[in-house]
């Protein structure tokens, strides 16, 4: 590992102390520190592995620019435990350590990939590392949506949306809508329905090989899709969301010193009362 | 009762048959038909009482009309049976000559109002049969909520919105989101998240006697008060939404045909498998 | 204020400490004190107040004793916070102190009364201050209940069992279980069915005049009612569990350092993260 | 194809016709038709095929046989749709022809194993296609488990019993405890708490290739093990329940007439209203 890119989340308080520190400390052991802004959706081929300095939300912008050059990539919490940036600031240093011997362990973590089908077109859209959200407008209303599954017919869904995500996104939006938490080691796509009219419409899990269409069957203006919580597109009546799993996975560096169920345990509480 | 108000579902198929039927009828029995339009927002105070025919959408908004008037209202459903309007076009007739021979039992249901502090001006909102909506934007983000009830703070909220409904919507968007189900003599108000970000903000039934503020806390513009889900209105940061029980009751009249749970059991297929 | 009796957890490590304490402390304020044994299922009358020094399973069981007598009662925590046992160690003497001048206010609790009908025979059930369960034997399967509330038929419930609680114990295991937080103050019963065979078979709100009844249609061995998690009796096919609120409240005695909301907040961690 | 057995679900009253014109039609295709009784515990080896005729519960206890054989296995109902026995009597004939001109798909369905470590020994539980549960006991209480995958601790767990299901499982006991459905050909199991203490206890999905240790940790009589909702067996405090995936699947055979989706549909009741 030569090349270190660096994303740091844009006016985090402690962002430049973090920095004043980690470049020099680099450079030092011979590495060549790059920042990378993220806003500019490119970064270059050359990098050797990534550090994302900031939250969950942070790290879901820069898998997006990793994810097609097979770039490792380490998430540092600048504040509280994220569920993608699970090396706190007191573990930097002799966690990039370990790095640097070769002492770590890549969790590949499957990304989805969709397109919108509009008349004959297809408008792709970014890849994500934790959901697509097919959603409602600003009028909180129903919008109805017919799922197909590898062409077969699943279901009619009045909801406000559907959630499809990966496994690393059901402790996102999907937890709040009443997904289960799937462990990333399960090859699995989520959907779970957003506030769904029918009672009996329940999160389901299936198979990452599948293609999912989503057709919109709602003609008022608002419905779009939103994908990792941050890009949105406006949808309109009969587009096709197809979603399928992306052929690369992201190489998200595991933290040496927790592991899943401990995140879990602490971001949801469960070790207290 | 003398004078009759006819609201109609607008655009229904069957809306015109029911109608050359309906008025001759009524002004045979001696009664004097009138077409009221809920877009016009206005209607006669003379009204001894008002037919719905459309479904249940269609009483929310001709329940705004009538509530300051003190007018009773039918709903008779033109197609699927609904909560509101129980009324079958089979069982119409035989239910109206019931009514006139004053053998009808009236179900006052609470209705909800409220208006939207900002700086020092209250913009007041329609009154609400069913719920009260505070919700995102069109972007699938979390907005911040800050909930206080009689001038006691419960809890910052972040999630996709707050529903503030009565029992009689309790079986309509709250249900999706979470919420029980409160029979429409529960004097109670109900408050469901709507996919809240912390597992434990669960829905909270209050007494109608109480207050309810909501503060936005979020800047970003989206967030708005939907209120009955047909009215939209949006808000800014620090906007507060002041909620509580209208000083009178809707006065919906009662089916002879089946009670409260024979509704709940068939729209929610509890008699079945 | 005269005579205090004193309820304590059994084998509780801090209680002796607390007792030496307590007692000449209450003897110096002019009061005489009386250890009260709960097991033995009598209480004088001659009490004015009762003070429970244990967690909520104590003041439940405590509750039970003084409903009939009408004796205020103060729950005090002899660890962790509790629904009940609002009270902490630190608390307990500011607080007598303040009752001793009269400066409290008492929070009437609804209660629910039962008995099982079986044959000609009306077999009573001790009052509950939490819930009755109407619960599944040993064997992990479903039993077949009905449900009838004011001789209106409700529906047939295959689950786990059913759950008719009081406000008071909607954050009990009425909570567990899918049910909503209710106030107090809202004079309803609520009916959460545990893991029923029917996905819409939610929990329901229903007021506290109504009685209902819950007929058992299960053959096998094992069904039973659990009286507020602490008392158990076998039930039989045909058996009708019918409930109604009691006639008395319990006059729970509100502590001056915390309101209900700051009790779910930090009992349900809504103040954290 | 040349020995089927039959197992019919004992007293079912369909279940004499179905017999008599089944048999003489299975010899006149040359077939050799064995009744086989689930109760006995045994199968002949030499069977090429197992028609199980009753409900999802009779397949459940055929499974438990053909398990260790490799035992095609095709599920018919002799009444309501079950998610095992797709087939209806109607189609039986068309689907049996099928299978004998080799016009059919086999479905494998994991399967789990466990067994109790209690103090040095292992106690083996028969294997299950649905679902593992520790449960409490007849006093509706809680009971304590603490959760170990893979030696990993999880968390503990207070709560009415915790649900170990595969993806055929998922739709059953799981979905009722709040559950996703898990379509039978992610390679997953599922932990679905029965009424958790701690409301963030959601259901987890883990890979199939890890191994499960729960320990019960309450030490009052009545806490056991269900494995397929139909043999039971008492725990005692600090037993170890292990589980994981058998090495062989249910060789389930596929109905030609309905996919997955369709019976979910119909299952659930989604194709309505």
């Amino acid at each position: 590992m030569k090349t270190i890119g660096i994303v740091l989340k844009p006016d985090h308080p402690k962002g430049k102390a973090v920095l004043e520190k980690l470049i020099p400390w680099l450079q030092q052991q011979g590495k060549e520190a790059l920042m990378i802004d993220v806003a500019k959706k490119t970064i270059p081929r050359s990098l050797d592995m990534l550090i994302v300095l900031g939250g969950d939300g942070t790290l879901l912008s820069a898998a997006r620019l990793v994810e097609a050059l097979d770039i490792p990539i380490l998430g540092v919490n600048l504040g509280s435990l994220g569920f993608l940036t699970e090396v706190t600031l007191d573990e930097l240093y002799p966690t990039l350590e370990k790095i640097f011997k070769n002492q770590y362990v890549l969790d590949p973590r499957l990304m989805l990939k969709s397109f919108i089908r509009r008349g004959g077109k297809e408008i792709p859209q970014p890849r994500v590392l934790n959901d697509i959200v097919v959603g409602h407008g600003t009028l909180a209303k129903l919008i109805k949506l017919e799922i197909t599954i590898n062409n077969q017919f699943v279901t009619a869904l009045r909801a406000d949306g559907l959630i499809i995500a990966t496994a690393t996104g059901s402790t996102a939006y999907s937890l709040s809508s009443g997904g289960p938490i799937v462990h990333p080691s399960v090859d699995a796509v989520i959907l779970t329905p957003i506030s769904p009219h029918m009672l009996t419409n329940r999160p389901i899990i299936i198979p990452s090989s599948v293609a999912v269409d989503v057709v919109l069957k709602t003609a008022e203006k608002g419905p779009h899709v939103t994908v990792d919580g941050q890009e949105i597109f406006p949808l309109e009546e009969n587009d096709i969301v197809h979603i399928e799993a992306s052929e690369r996975r992201l190489k998200l560096i595991q933290s040496p010193h927790r592991n899943y169920y401990q995140v879990l345990r602490q971001k949801l509480k469960w070790g207290e009362g």
